[in-house]
């Protein structure tokens, strides 16, 4: 099988890979720099967004769908967003192959079917969308817009990493049309937050809400909202934005409403994302040497029941138990599998489940029926909770729970045990250097101190938090009074 | 508003575009030939892929995803599918823009950044999809395989209709791995089958299902089944097909498997999708001169509950009856909507859901309430069912029932009308050039008979309905002893 997984303590980033590829989740393809992501890893993700997508509905959105070339043209129209992607873009130039006449059975570049326009396989989608809502929008009777589409997207990077840093990519991108800038910076907040409950009630993870500073901001952006979690490695990992763009988009693609008494104003805009870079976020939250944690919100099996059958005898028996708690848990809403396959030993499931996470698994054999007693295994802690058959739909339920909490507790624990707070720059290096992990001090707002402290410890500032509430706060870089109070980290 | 629809009389595929355009399902982008999928559209194609998904992983399929781009070497290794698409690819040459040094904020290619090998935007994930399989099958054990995906695709098109025919579309596509020829025929039968059902079930598109001449198979296959639906023109839409691959492309990929007893062997295929051509399929089925009509199962809102406030004493009974029914409904598992909206009247409430097709709508007024009296309005076929409130939520959900069956019952019906047999040539010029339709006739095999046929008439063998069961058919061109008993049709 060859799941032996690299220890973190050994070679963090080989474990996240060993757990990515031996937990069946997601491999490298034939295409530099693309995945593809598995089964497993694919359930993982449609929970995911099932989940999202259900957020958006339940706060007024709609999915569409937008195409996936931009012409040049329209790439070009917002400079800044053109300039953020353009180094990192693959551009279709030709619409036909031919045979090549010197090799039999191989294909060439047509050069008749030479696009007059390039195509952009899009990075984003802001501006074939606002192309479109400019037909869209005349008055203020036609917003907001509020917009979501799931889809593919390209940048085009030169190292990869399965999940955390991809050529293509999977997300969801929202697009709204505001006629305020209130109600377009209410909307940014708004799906921040929901990033935020995601991000903790399902994944169990813990994030830190802030803005970003000007360097880390969106292309095209006015203000760009984040959530950032803890890796185990003391790294930060962005997992999700929301962008405030002003009326950059509305003045690129020349989109103006007509508010009540006819007067023309450019409309107020705003975009965000999350990727299948939450993947990778999930698996460095919570997995450890073992294999993949998940937790029980969003893992394709929450419970897996393994009949141990040794003697015909005893058959019939572990069976019936075995579909009853099955079928008991699957009309709880439990997502349920009985694993009663013959040619494959108990050691290497009990092996295998560890290694993909299962929350809870149950053994039922012989020894189990005669004496009533059955053990709940939690796959976070390696715990065994004991119960009669009586109780242990109950039990199973309330595990699953307290799966899940305990997953949220601990991820909590030790992003509180890894945040400090420092006022001097030598403190802030040596935790920075250390062990890293969040530090939370003063930053004078000038672009020189952010790039310095960049140049000299890697670290970046990952979220602005406050914002000169403190007037004693000062620069951990030069000194002077803190325009800001930020959180530095190292980061994904 | 401007949502006068061409009459099907008048200009039928000035219809079509109408109901595509005014009932705000999609539109044309900037970008030639790929469309936007306006909200209200995509929301019936979510239903649509909430369906099938669940057929599909009910019947032992896994979702995955694999890369967009297809590298030119991998493309070109099956010579018959790359050949049949090689014409109509969209082709990524560079990875990068750079700055115009003689325009100032223009953009071109960076030719530094030519790739080594060009990558096809797949217009079909076979040949990438099956260089995986071959470092995932080693052994028997690895088969089945059973995997979908649903992604977009591109396959550049000159002429281009909104769902029907656009360069970049979105579907799903099934790619299966099996030991046997068998297995793999049974799975390619079993997914045509699914199609169909889906189709009769959901869509209320009653189709044929047959297999491919030659001449149409999918470029690779071995046979191609398929589901053809019969549209209003006359004219026949391939709504769906299901390919046996053989081990073409287990062969062009050196995918071998050892059975049990350790010889080894080219894996069978499969591949199978449908499109966001069945929203096209959808729409010419069942709408008419006034707008779409959607069949319940698929309609994104089933019931419009419209109250029409004219007096502040009736306010509250009619928003309380309102609600009371939205919440009873919306409790059976019905997606209802209340229009409350003020700056609308009436007039424009009842135009723009016929427009959109709501299958049942309910305006709820001071006269209904004092009469105890209320109108079910069926946009099918704009029939009022009278209920009384005790039995309104029993009578709603029956309507709903009502129009899904009478849907597919018309649509049905349509379809045997435009069937006919015909033994003569002549009779079968006549019928496929005065009314259409689908003409069931023998054909001797012979590719050059087909041909001629399509070359005279525009006609195509749609499908294979019987292999030689009548041993005193005879072609309908040639008048030799009939190999295949077909169906002809002009097609989409």
């Amino acid at each position: 099988m060859g799941n032996k997984i690299t220890s973190r303590k050994e070679d963090y980033s080989k474990w996240y890979n060993d757990i990515v590829i031996n937990a069946d989740l997601a491999e490298n393809s034939e295409v530099r720099g693309c995945m593809v992501i598995k089964p497993y890893g694919f359930s993982i993700w449609e929970l995911m967004k099932k989940e999202l997508d259900q957020m958006f509905k339940d706060t007024g959105h709609q999915n569409a769908y937008f195409p996936l070339f931009v012409p040049k043209s329209l790439f070009e129209a917002e400079e800044k967003n053109a300039e953020g992607f353009a180094k990192e873009c693959a551009i279709v130039t030709h619409y036909r192959l031919k045979n090549d006449p010197k090799k039999k059975g191989k294909l060439i570049l047509d050069p008749e079917s030479k696009l007059e326009e390039e195509l952009i396989v899009r990075p984003t989608s802001e501006a074939v969308i606002w192309k479109t809502y400019k037909k869209w929008i005349q008055s203020y009777r036609d917003l907001p817009i509020l917009i979501n589409q799931w889809a593919n997207v390209v940048r085009w990077e030169m190292r990869t990493r399965l999940f955390l840093r991809t050529s293509e990519f999977l997300w969801q991108e929202g697009h709204t049309a505001h006629s305020t800038k209130d109600e377009a910076m209410s909307e940014c907040l708004l799906i921040n937050n929901i990033y935020a409950e995601f991000a903790e009630k399902f994944m169990a993870m813990p994030v830190l809400k802030g803005s970003k500073s000007e360097a880390e901001r969106f292309a095209g952006a006015e203000e760009t909202l984040c959530i950032e979690a803890l890796m185990q490695d003391g790294k930060a990992l962005q997992a999700g934005t929301s962008h405030f763009l002003g009326q950059n988009f509305a003045k690129a693609f020349d989109v103006k409403f007509a508010d009540k008494s006819g007067k023309l104003d450019y409309v107020w805009a705003t975009s965000w994302g999350v990727s299948t870079r939450l993947m990778g976020a999930l698996i460095m939250t919570h997995s450890d040497d073992k294999g993949l944690v998940l937790p029980p919100n969003l893992a394709p099996t929450q419970v897996v029941i393994i009949p141990m059958i040794k003697s015909e005898e005893s058959k019939n028996k572990i069976e019936e138990l075995s579909d009853k708690i099955f079928n008991d848990l699957k009309s709880n809403g439990v997502r349920v599998k009985i694993d009663s396959r013959e040619n494959f030993t108990l050691g290497y499931k009990l092996n295998d489940y560890e290694l993909k996470g299962i929350p809870i698994r149950l053994v039922i054999g012989q020894q189990e029926i005669e004496n009533d007693e059955y053990e709940i295994f939690s796959r976070d802690d390696f715990n065994k909770i004991k119960s009669n058959s009586d109780d242990i739909l109950n039990n199973i339920i309330k595990s699953l729970d307290d799966v899940q909490n305990r997953m949220l507790s601990k991820a909590k624990k030790r992003l509180n045990d890894n945040t400090h707070e420092v006022s001097s720059y030598d403190k802030f290096k040596e935790i920075i250097e250390s062990q890293s992990g969040f530090v939370y001090c003063g930053w004078d707002g000038e672009a020189s101190s952010e790039e310095s402290i960049k140049k000299e410890t890697k670290a970046t500032i990952r979220c602005i938090v406050g914002n000169g509430e403190d007037k004693d706060l000062k620069c951990i870089y030069s000194g002077n009074p803190a325009k800001h109070k930020v959180i530095f980290a190292k980061s994904y």
